[in-house]
């Protein structure tokens, strides 16, 4: 049980490099009523005086700041996660604007279980990056300069997660973005789909299914479909005992004389 | 006749203090379609290199900037205002949130005629000033740090703004898709899917995960997992092709003496 539904949401920043935009953030983070900031890798340092001054009032938000070394560290506990992307780049997703996407993220119902992942000022979050979230926000701006400053964004997202969380019957009117087909269970875990992912695409690499130069996009498919079936802990430990069982068949078969990763059929 | 609802908005900045502030909001304006910038009174150089550093690309904005000496200086011309506060003070005045209120300033039908006011960072507007408005604006926020930072508040409404012209401008653009994540493509047809899922349970059979009693009841978790995602013909292909390649990889591999089925990993 949480006591807001606010308090679900953790905000990611990967490498950020502005300390005058980590002060901003935590600053508008508290005035939004949210508490939860994960640093992935921070280029400068976020208890300076440029960050403090920003932060003002909020620099118990800074103080309280997770920094790890990874996104999937930042991850860890998390069950949705949606990417922030300015870009259409070559993301075979659905972009969602705010309003839209965000109830999602306040459904969640643990405490720090939700994160809203933000990319580095210079270059937003990569294919790579991106590849960890199940859903994809992207903010309306004009062609004539879409690019938003990074507190910016932060900042309209923080104010439209308020402005859901205050809805007077929330959370007990359906949300806005009532998936079509719920899962009857939970979603499992970001940490335990990435297992499973690591899993599979090192037996797919052994067969020959993937090769190295061609495994990120593919796995990338595969992840974008998984995603949006949103599997449960029990879903995802069935997908896992497929994979194990076909290692254990491996095994049990002698390997060939010579490997032949040419001659496989086509898929 | 204007080219868009939101060139009928001024932003109008009372004695702004801070060039980092003026920098981000030349920026968001721009990003948000916004383009009338009035500074009264500024308390610091809207062309220095701090301003010009935050705006990045909109530059233009600051250059076009009008200062101005008075608050009715720079209302002229304007046939709407609304002034935003941080807090009721004495103001006996109802406080509109920003969704609610921002629709009025966009129904003005003329060029710049419609003012949007902000106080200063450190006091905000005060009463004589805010007597210059008909309607006031006040952004929701948390009672644990309600002051929000000037570009943020900005920001926010700027944000508000474009979301509202946008829905203004494109009133029959086709209503947003009932699958909060369609797929990039249309599903693969049934026959497709099932082919797929025949497939999948002779190798899963084959390879001991499934038995014939248990077959039934683990596919059709599985299917209900997949169906869940709605799959499009190109990654059912994808899902196909690592059946295959499992089968070809077992193929490569010479058969074991005996099989020992019972000697399975968990799953």
């Amino acid at each position: 049980m949480i006591q807001s539904p606010l308090h679900s949401i953790r905000i990611v920043l990967v490498q950020p490099l502005g300390p005058l935009n980590l002060g901003a953030i935590a600053r508008v983070m508290k005035n939004m009523g949210l508490k939860h900031l994960y640093l992935v890798n921070p280029q400068c340092d976020p208890l300076g005086p440029e960050a403090r001054q920003m932060a003002v009032h909020a620099a118990d938000i800074l103080e309280s700041a997770r920094v790890v070394h990874s996104l999937p560290q930042a991850l860890q506990g998390c069950q949705r996660a949606i990417a922030t992307t300015g870009k259409p780049r070559t993301l075979a997703a659905t972009l969602e604007p705010p309003g839209r996407i965000l109830p999602w993220l306040l459904e969640a119902d643990q405490e720090n279980s939700a994160a809203l992942l933000f990319g580095p000022e210079d270059r937003g979050l990569d294919n790579t990056e991106l590849n960890y979230a199940q859903r994809f926000l992207s903010i309306p701006t004009s062609s004539a300069y879409p690019s938003l400053n990074l507190a910016q964004a932060v900042g309209i997202c923080c104010y439209e997660l308020y402005q859901l969380a205050q809805r007077e019957d929330y959370p007990h009117s359906p949300p806005a973005s009532v998936h079509p087909m719920p899962p009857s269970h939970a979603p499992a875990s970001l940490d335990i789909l990435e297992g499973y992912y690591q899993h599979l695409e090192a037996l797919l690499l052994q067969i020959g299914y993937l090769y190295p130069h061609t495994a990120n996009r593919r796995m990338q498919k595969f992840r974008r479909l998984l995603s949006r079936a949103l599997p449960s802990r029990e879903e995802v430990a069935l997908l896992r005992g497929m994979v194990s069982q076909v290692e254990w068949a491996m095994r049990q078969a002698q390997p060939p004389q010579e490997e032949t990763p040419h001659n496989r059929p086509e898929n």
